[in-house]
């Protein structure tokens, strides 16, 4: 659906503020408690916690992480769960969200609906309320930002760092080609899985895949190595080349470092029972640089994506 | 300064991501702790605490919360401080704020390295380190949204709510004429006295003064009551008209609803002793709807700002 509409009767200037307002609480319904717990007053109070906190944000802007061929309600779903994914990647679960959007004045009042019914569905789904946000006018355009707080799952976060020489890479999911297929608003975050890995010693470092595997891996590589991946290890989305799988951006997968002594097989059948809907894929490892086996992917020939290009 | 260039070696998108990203980390300097403290992992890491935790999140948008007429360093100073109005207007205390930026390529690097260094100051000033954000690429606009967290400063937080029939009404600093005196980008967020007001029982409710009191009052006001205003106690902003005092945005000062039965001369000299620099109104009380004197303003001739008109 196009956003915006030159017809004023259908578009959000037409109703006003108040009753904008009211209308966004009523397609929020459940998705947002009330105030001070929710949407109301100067900011939302989000009950204490033991644990460290964790936070994240993220937006979606028109024509660039969404367009007029991604239904409204997918545009919310996504900024959603963008931000789902980044909590997963450290092992997290997610508490409470606000949303801060920027409009014009002349988007579609439909377009509007649809796009919170969308954040509504899958504060539902993952049971985490949205207890605040902002609307404000922007001429011309849709930056949509949601912020989201959690909380670690177990009884440690995973971070980006912990990798060593020798440890194991593991991508869930397949890669690329999530533009093309519909995967970049399509996707489930792993939050279950972020969780599991959590949980296990062995799991080093982890990080969520999202400017393609090729780039976000030299985050996780510790200093001094490089990764060796197998390019027939690689897990490819339908339609996806190995530079797709390595270069595209918006795979929303787990990436993480399994130790070097692990037991690979026990991990990979525990892993099956408890997700056997979930692949995982062994793509190599972190070996010394200058070490590269020739049969190796070398991805300095790989480009992820270039934000701001 | 107008943030965008033709010349494209002046701008952000010349110097590529990676650059940016580092350029970024060095503007804020101390301002941004280390990943997972800080900026550089899925989430940022913010320690627990026992008391509950305070949430908001606002924007400045060119065209709308600030123009080429307002320093760039003014601009980013501007969205940090809105945010900890919103806190201080709940009696909290600021701990963490993430920014999130959606900007065109086009933007000037010389413009963008004085937001952050805008944002840095504020953070530096009031202790609040930036633990985390986003950058992303928005054709034509800039939008930067700033979410903070914080927690009750005091062993209670204030909503907008709990003010009777016979409360009197207060109000810090003086009202109106935001956009035309610069006060609405050089103004002080009240997070000292929004702690010291949490700490008081006589203190009922509380807000900031954003859209304009006439408009903002309203949230304040308890079920079947009306704000009685005296025109004469209003603190007006040098060039500010009583409708302006009413009914102009961006004020960033706090209201709020002090019991019927407190000691008011006890209050204003115990205020006066802690903010001799702040000064503080009696605006009136809040009276039976239907029992409004006649010498008082008729709230319903002023309007306040309305958003996305």
């Amino acid at each position: 659906m196009h956003p915006f509409t030159h017809r004023r009767r259908d578009s959000i200037s037409a109703l006003g503020e108040e009753k904008l307002l009211a209308a966004i609480r009523r397609w929020l319904g459940a998705a947002s408690p009330r105030a001070p717990f929710g949407i109301g007053d100067d900011c939302a109070v989000v009950p204490a916690t033991r644990s460290p906190q964790l936070l994240t944000v993220d937006p979606v802007i028109y024509g660039e992480h969404f367009d007029d061929r991604v239904a409204p309600r997918a545009a919310g779903e996504k900024l959603f769960k963008r931000n789902l994914s980044d909590i997963a990647a450290m092992g997290g679960r997610p508490r409470a969200a606000v949303v801060a959007l920027a409009l014009d004045g002349g988007v579609k009042l439909a377009w509007l609906e649809q796009f919170y019914r969308g954040l509504a569905a899958v504060s539902r789904r993952y049971r985490v309320p949205i207890v605040g946000g902002d609307l404000a006018r922007h001429r011309g355009g849709i930056v949509a930002t949601l912020t989201l707080v959690g909380e670690a799952a177990a009884d440690r976060i995973v971070t980006r760092s912990g990798a060593r020489r020798g440890d194991w890479i593991y991508v869930t999911g397949a890669l690329g080609n999530s533009l093309g297929s519909g995967h970049h608003w399509r996707f489930t975050p792993r939050l279950a899985e972020g969780a599991w890995l959590a949980r296990r010693r062995e799991v080093r470092a982890m990080m969520d895949v999202s400017d393609g595997l090729a780039k976000d891996l030299r985050a996780l590589t510790p200093r001094g190595a490089t990764p060796a991946l197998d390019a027939t290890a690689l897990p490819r989305r339908t339609g996806a080349t190995v530079a797709a799988a390595l270069g595209d951006g918006e795979d929303y997968e787990l990436v993480f470092a399994l130790a070097a002594r692990a037991d690979r097989r026990r991990f990979a059948a525990a892993w099956r029972r408890k997700f056997p809907r979930t692949p995982l894929s062994c793509l190599g490892r972190f070996v010394d640089r200058g070490a590269l086996p020739a049969t190796a992917l070398n991805l300095d020939d790989f480009r992820g994506y270039e934000h701001l290009r």
